[in-house]
């Protein structure tokens, strides 16, 4: 049932994400090394608008800096693919794998992550140098297996693997930078619009940022009838990482889903409404968080002495959208919005089966992620990837929250329906926002 | 087909907890003042070996004082009982309120958590001359309903419910006054047998403390065929959890489940393979922990000098027994042994499924708490319990993992085979082991 | 010339702190084992008023339990005069040199100082039982030493010690046992009147305790002329601690003193004034305290609905006192009211020199320590005591404030005139007010 | 007696420093043009050598970035010169108050001081053109003050405290510089040999940055008498700071003061000798602090695989120089040092009194400050600066310790002698080592 819908949502997303392709259909080396370049180049364009000095800071443990991105990410194609597979391989500096190195035990020591903002060396100019280095020696690689069919098949999935690690710190390359700007008394515009940005040519994901009506409306709640669902990557997928691989039967209750996320006028009602100030709304680990760090508000809003919202976003201040989505928020402020709205979280198991069969429903990428009721674990029979990446997913399945969908700073074409994004139910600096579930009756 | 199971399993369990009863099989108030008079008594036999100020310190942020936990199940008693219902109630002393109100926000301020144990007044006999009050009051108000069935359908279970609640602090009373004891370089033993202790004379649970075999032995594994299982208290248990209630199906596929729960005997042969020391065992959070507080064994274990090693548990500082199961484990460590192991955890749903239709699995309570691999979530549908008592569960439905069975402090005839225990991934001081799961192939 | 006043002020002050005695003057070993059973005597006396949950517990890292204090102080007789000097001395229980030792590396290992209050074990019985044994052998080591002078005058010093030390944990179970029951929510009343209580045979110290009059009055401020004054404890006191030895000579400027410590209703001047909203007052450590913890006025106060002040004290909470000495202020609020009042906090030498010589000082102790606006540092030539006891004193050096005179707390006849408590600016539970100074034009 | 001394030791020492100079002494208009210039440009070559990320990077919350103290210096002379005394003076950018008011309440709110590194903007070219507004500014008013000998006499020692805090900010920079680079794997040099800078033309102070002989030999040590000394900055001195004025007399005993600072290769013996593991030797929050941070040399000592010490410094890691003063020692550290070698600190009295009178002592300046055994008060009288600069020092006269002398990073001619320089006694990242003293008997 699902495969239709999915052929069918074809129509607005990215064909390398959606449609099912043969094993045939992995991309040729010259189609790789084009969007190799593609890539790696649009991690520059995202760091465009930052100063040097903007791209070092570390502006909270959990974020890192810019430029630390920018090496973290070649340092990633250096130790998974052209170390282990391209023989006298040189790397640019031997120093590099202590600083750039994020989590892999396996890898080696490394730089403590609270500590990243530390590392005013290499400059800026210097980590350029170093993608530089790297990115010849990718092209080079991957010119070379041009004919070569057995190691090109065995390799390819290594350098789809790095781009689309890529693509996660692209993502996290936007949040982070808006981080240290909201954190700046002089709160400086980022200026990037990234809901502009040039689809990548291999698909074109229409902008699926449409107006947000009430969800008080009728209208405004589509109907799932459940049953046996198949949840997860397709297996012929030409990508996908091993958290949302291990497809497999759900048993889904008949439920309703909300035809679009909730926009800042809804949530600014909860807030009209002393959302922030009533404790029964709230899980008891949000409300002692809520009153420790005195929330009152999405992080990034500003009251106006007129009483008026504004919303920090890539812009700057500006006064606040009331159709935009909600963003930044923690699950904690997500699961207290659905209480007061009288509604719930869909779980991850409902909204994709949702994603895959309700063509109205709107705003699933492209807006903001999307918190789920469930908990990151691991699908039923979940291998990690081999090698030095076993590392990458499965070791952070304890404490974190699913998100599903999409935002505006994640790069068109990269994440599957299938794709589960996670973070601490605490997390407020995504672009992270809710749609709202409940039963059907 | 798991509904014979249970009916046949309950020739080893109570009752009360596994035999589908009837709606009419509410206990009669006669009965009902028996057992309120038994669990109250068996609150204080457990606070027997303690010393008054053994009962009055909280010795860290997550525990108790034993005085508190004594207090506080009479405060419940007064508050959701005989305040709303008995006309012209007096409270015992209005103060109380403020000090023994736990976390119901709804029911106004109170001592903060991390400073019970500022509570050197009331004094231990003043609390139990306030346990005494309450008594009176409650079995006053039972043997008035005696006759009056309109009102006893209707408060009766808010009594079972009081009950249970007192049953769960009975196990808290005892692992927080055990990590007390443990926190006291004399290292003084609690003293009481509790696996000895007379069952309740509503149910005959016999003791399930068996020798444990080692799980490498083939006849250590069983095989479970998977398919739809109905997971969830019964409609018709004579009580029930909020969290456990909402009965649905669940699609499980096949799964083998141990036998028996891990020992100390295996666990101790991890830790001779450097399974603290080996991080790809772990999950990061846990490998972070484990290197801030410098885990290297399950947190009673000492070593000897002579290397062996010695356990300290409700009998002092003891010699390993390799049979006992490992307790005291954080999910972090329970997790690592299954990854070692080359298995994993059942989820919650497989754990039901086994233990109602595997009469061969053994230690299913009285052993440990078994961590599963899953999040404590709501169930679909999730009502919380009504009025004051809405606070009860749902509020800690994010960040922490669900633990089935039941162990050695667990009041017999308290957990259903539905019971769902949940606590912190990184909560040390339970009786929390773990039993093996694995795919079937 | 401080010699002739410090002979005049002896009509109202103990003939062990301030007589100059003779050598000779070394109380027998009759007298001593007297003093002896009156000092420990008097430290049960002032636990009588608290449960013994009272005493097991630890309101905070800085305070200890009141238990605690009585063993350690036992332990301190056991390890300095017992063990090193009564052949064939037999510890009472070897596992409490672990848990009774306050600070003395040279003692070995010990219970840290934070987790003092976890130690329900020994229970209170069974530290009156250690202290019982330890005065039965201190007792037998003092009569067998009658006649034998060489060895009483080699062992007398550390008898005194040891009762020394015994009278200034007796302030500190005070203080402690306070911060413990203002720590609780129902305000407990400790109870006993310390400033009645009977002063020692040897000392007859009248109460100092008198109306205090506003310093605004003109006859509030008494003149001293300055000059090279001696400082520090009379080379033949019979009892000195090491930090108030070598007496040195001072240069001192003329300044003026205040007759009266102050007093709560001018304290209340200063919280009505503002006193704790203006940064410019405050140094700028205590400005930081002050708002990272809301300080709005001392620890114990409580403004009644009312307005009006209440103070919680030894005999509960009251209303306040205008006359009575404001206590429990950190260096920071007593240098900020300082500042506010256009004075200065004395140096401890001013305030040395005025107490010897200006008959006319009140209140110089049974009110309130008075913080002097000098560190705690070594006097030339400091010299240690000897042995174990060299850690006493010495190694605190750094940080800390010097307060002079002594509270209602402290024992009668403890401290001489030379006395040197200290503790950090930020202490904020002990009787310690202060008294201002101001330049002479 | 000391005046001569001070007459003499004029030869080798700053004119602006030490002789005493006439009022009529005050540099005129061109001259003090002259030097604000030269001040101005240091401060811009000593970050020469740094990146804009260096500039911009605050590795700990004690440290600032060194952008911000070229923003800092230039808000002092805009906040207390131009504004209050250039009529219609434009401030360059009314949000810099907030960003770079360090601690003055009086002056308004401000970036709290552990989020300086969150401010990437303004850029550093950016602080270049703020520099550059004042600058002129500052220029222009000096020249129009040219001939108004009023006015000059009134503005000219504002002028001269803002060069004075410049220079006092020179000396943080290169320090927090050097933390920031120590900070980094990659421990990249500064570069910089402030020893060979050229001294500033009003002042030739020899660079007495001379081999250090062992403190063992018997010439080792400088005798001085004692006696009565006067104290403080000359009242006509040019210049000098509030917590230098109040020049009054102290009275010191005899004593003896070693010809040098520690050398390296001392504070090697004293590690050899276990001095980091000798608790007796410690102050008890030094040993505390050792434990926590476990200490076990010096902050920028490396042990070589070879075993040999290397020693980071201005010029990047190298091997240890036996004869350089030890440096970068927290106040524990240095008065250990002084216990295992059986002698103590000098009091800042001594130091000051050796300093004038003592020609053969060595390394007074140049080459490291001096921790002395001086808490940091209010000499008597203190009176602090006028207006706005009231906060300058007087508010953190508690819980530090006052080190005399100056670096090889403090400018040329910029410390008297009655210099008073002041950190708290765990500060670990400055170039502070010490200068033994004993008692002379």
């Amino acid at each position: 049932m699902h495969a239709d819908k999915a052929l069918a949502f074809a129509a607005h997303a990215s064909p390398l994400t959606l449609i099912p392709a043969r094993k045939s259909a992995q991309p040729s080396p010259q189609r790789m090394a084009q969007r190799y370049a593609q890539v790696r180049a649009h991690t520059l364009a995202l760091a465009e608008p930052l100063s040097p000095e903007d791209q070092c800071i570390q502006s909270m443990p959990d974020a890192s800096p810019s430029k630390w991105h920018q090496a973290h990410t070649s340092w990633f194609f250096e130790s998974l693919v052209l170390q282990p597979h391209v023989p006298g391989y040189r790397v640019h500096d031997s120093r590099y794998a202590y600083l750039f190195n994020s989590y892999y035990e396996s890898l080696g020591a490394r730089q403590p992550r609270p500590l990243r903002g530390l590392l005013s060396r290499p400059a800026l100019s210097e980590v350029r140098r170093y993608r530089r280095h790297v990115d010849q020696a990718m092209l080079n690689l991957i010119s070379q297996l041009d004919g070569d069919e057995a190691r090109w098949a065995q390799l390819a999935p290594w350098i789809e693997l790095g781009l689309q690690h890529e693509q996660q710190h692209q993502e996290l390359l936007v949040t982070d930078a808006l981080h240290l700007l909201a954190s700046s008394p002089l709160l400086p515009a980022y200026g990037l619009d990234l809901s502009a940005e040039p689809a990548n040519p291999d698909a074109q994901v229409p902008v699926l940022h449409a107006v947000v009506p009430r969800h008080s409306a009728d209208s405004g709640w589509l109907k799932h009838p459940g049953g046996v669902i198949e949840i997860g990557a397709p297996e012929d997928a030409p990508f996908a990482f091993d958290n949302e691989r291990g497809r497999h039967p759900v048993l889904l209750r008949p439920f309703s889903i909300a035809r679009h996320v909730v926009s800042c006028g809804e949530y600014a009602q909860f807030i009209e409404d002393g959302g922030y100030d009533k404790p029964l709304l709230w899980l008891s680990e949000g409300w002692s968080l809520r009153q420790a760090q005195q929330w009152h508000a999405p992080p990034y809003w500003r009251r106006h002495a007129s009483g008026h919202w504004q919303v920090f976003g890539l812009q700057g201040l500006q006064a606040m959208d009331v159709d935009a989505p909600v963003s930044q928020l923690s699950y904690f402020e997500a699961a207290a919005y659905a209480a007061w709205a009288g509604a719930r979280l869909p779980t991850e198991f409902e909204w994709e089966a949702a994603a895959l069969s309700l063509p109205e429903m709107q705003q699933i990428d492209g807006a903001v992620w999307q918190w789920t009721g469930s908990a990151y674990l691991p699908y039923p029979g979940f291998k990690p990837l081999e090698g030095q990446a076993s590392e990458y997913n499965g070791k952070f399945m304890v404490g974190q929250m699913v998100l599903r969908g999409g935002s505006l700073a994640t790069p068109r074409g990269h994440s599957l329906l299938s794709y589960r994004n996670f973070f601490a139910p605490s997390a407020r600096w995504q672009f992270s926002g809710l749609r709202l579930a409940r039963d059907s009756h």
